[in-house]
């Protein structure tokens, strides 16, 4: 059985996004149904409407920062109750059973976890899962998070997904306080990577093309900005980085960063999901660096991640819409002009 | 105070190697000076003799896989004693002060370690350090590598550079038994490569792009053999390698071997010392992979390396040749066609 929930979302890859109707499954034993509040908008919600990562199925429904109220719990469910404050991140299942599920790692589900939007639905048969551009969504229980009770739900909403990336590699990767740690772009996930490390202790230097930005990347927490275009700049700081987190979402040039971090220093990627420029071997094997990539998070550090900002008052910088303005929105993260992620007030759907 | 001595080299990039003789420092209370008997040829060699990498200073005489007899030693020398057989690898100093020395990385010295072969003599003045393609050498005592008794000495010889090229990242990314290991190329590095890997317990498999090569990486110790070239053959293999030794010389397609990686692992690069073709950032994003360089190896773990190939009868396969062939060799070794190092026997000289 399912229920009609009111959405947005696109019909078609040229399509703008439009009101609709979408089913929602009733709720099972280990499910949790939560009334949305609000959803944050992630560039992968307009890379997946207009089809440009291929492999979209329509209708989309985006969203995958989702914050809400719990409405009904399963039979199942015993830790979260109606009222509670919860999050639904990029995934609402994987097998549980592969041994990326058992090590906390759903995101690299050996069966390939559902994602919240555009997976196929287990439950309901020959559609594709509907994200959080919707008045509510029934998810099951293990991934179900608890947002802290002090938290702003708004500014929360991007913890889900740009938080997650972006918290990830950092404790993967053992940063910790006194490191020298670079973070490459201020954006969605560039903006919370500055907020963690600041947080996490770290010495933090933003990375950026534009000496616009070092003003707010200050304000949010950078001890230094460097601007990289400006080569004696860089030069300076060579071979001097414990880590970099690089949130540059589309290809870019390697060697400049590469040659930023220490001896066996890592850098990671979190947002070019495309081809890069080729990059120095030598710039690698001396110095034996490391570049490495990072995913999203399990559903355990996703939590942690949470509790960490609850305990430090840790939320996005966001700028509240209402749904009608979604594709107006749109074409201003495309073109990189939001301070710093889009959260949809969902009361306005 | 210098003594003359008979080596080979060239005295310009377009030259051939031939006889000319060089000056070697006297014994200083912590050196070593060794009666050179074999030395083995890197593909290194070639490339500073005709400046390939760029910076090469003439006459360039080449060689860093020195294997000799002792016949002085300062009286600073303690461990070391006339008539020892032992080895001088890549490097021949190095400040023994900074951070990277104090950690066993004097191929990373802060202040630039001193090679073997041209760079700047910090005895002799105005004259770049010579290699061992020549009769005797004279040597700091920390960079003097002991060779075990139980080698063949010409054998042992590339182990001071394709040996500790190869053991080091082995044991830096702690590959141990039962590890599935990919050896990518099948040279000089991969050879040894495929060697360790098999000592230590892993099942290799080679991965080539020539099916002729496939008997005789299993004489070597490989237990399977991947046709690169073959795509239904990666694809069987795709996600399952806990770790990649990539020893491929020239820049090349890196996404076909990401592909193979398991979660977490990582493909270290030993060879390219050059821009690699460009890679997808999502191959390393979707299942948090890592690409990283090494570059040989400190002078301790070279020690180990060679402790290791005395304990298991590990050296190289290598074609013996007289000096007079040495530009011959030159000329099949850029053809790849050599089993697997050539090594001079320096009594021809």
């Amino acid at each position: 059985m399912a229920t009609s929930t009111k959405a947005y979302g696109v019909q078609s890859e040229k399509d703008n996004l439009k009101p609709m109707n979408i089913h929602r499954r009733d709720v099972g034993d280990n499910d949790v149904k939560l009334d949305i509040t609000y959803c944050g908008v992630c560039h992968s919600d307009i890379h997946t409407a207009r089809n440009e990562w291929g492999g979209s199925k329509y209708p989309v429904v985006p969203g995958h920062e989702i914050i809400g109220h719990v409405s009904e719990v399963g039979k199942n469910v015993k830790n979260i109750k109606q009222g509670d404050v919860v999050g639904v991140g990029c995934m609402v299942d994987s097998c549980q059973e592969c041994n990326s599920c058992k090590n906390n790692l759903e995101q690299f589900c050996e069966k390939g976890a559902t994602f919240t939007y555009n997976s196929k639905d287990k439950y309901l048969s020959g559609q594709q899962t509907y994200g959080g551009y919707s008045k509510s969504v029934v998810v099951d229980k293990e991934f179900i998070l608890k947002i802290p009770t002090n938290l702003d739900e708004a500014g929360a909403a991007p913890l889900l997904c740009a938080g997650i990336t972006t918290w990830s590699p950092l404790r993967h990767w053992n940063v910790k306080s006194g490191d020298k740690v670079g973070v490459i772009g201020l954006g969605g996930l560039g903006h919370m990577g500055v907020k963690f490390a600041h947080a996490l202790g770290a010495h933090v230097v933003m990375i950026t093309t534009s000496p616009s930005k070092a003003e707010d990347a200050k304000k949010l927490g950078a001890h230094e900005v460097l601007i990289s275009k400006d080569e004696a700049e860089m030069a300076k700081h060579k071979n001097s980085f414990d880590f970099i987190l690089n949130t540059i979402p589309v290809g870019h040039k390697m060697d400049p960063y590469i040659s930023l971090l220490k001896i066996d220093a890592t850098m990671v990627l979190v947002g070019a999901v495309e081809p890069l420029e080729p990059f120095h071997g030598g710039g690698i094997i001396g110095g034996r660096k490391r570049i490495a990539g990072s995913l999203i998070g399990g559903i355990q550090e996703t939590q942690e991640m949470l509790d960490f900002c609850g305990k430090n008052n840790i939320v996005s910088d966001i700028e509240l819409i209402d749904i009608e303005n979604i594709n107006q929105a749109y074409d201003r993260v495309v073109n990189a002009d939001v301070k710093y992620r889009f959260v949809i007030d969902m009361s306005s759907l």
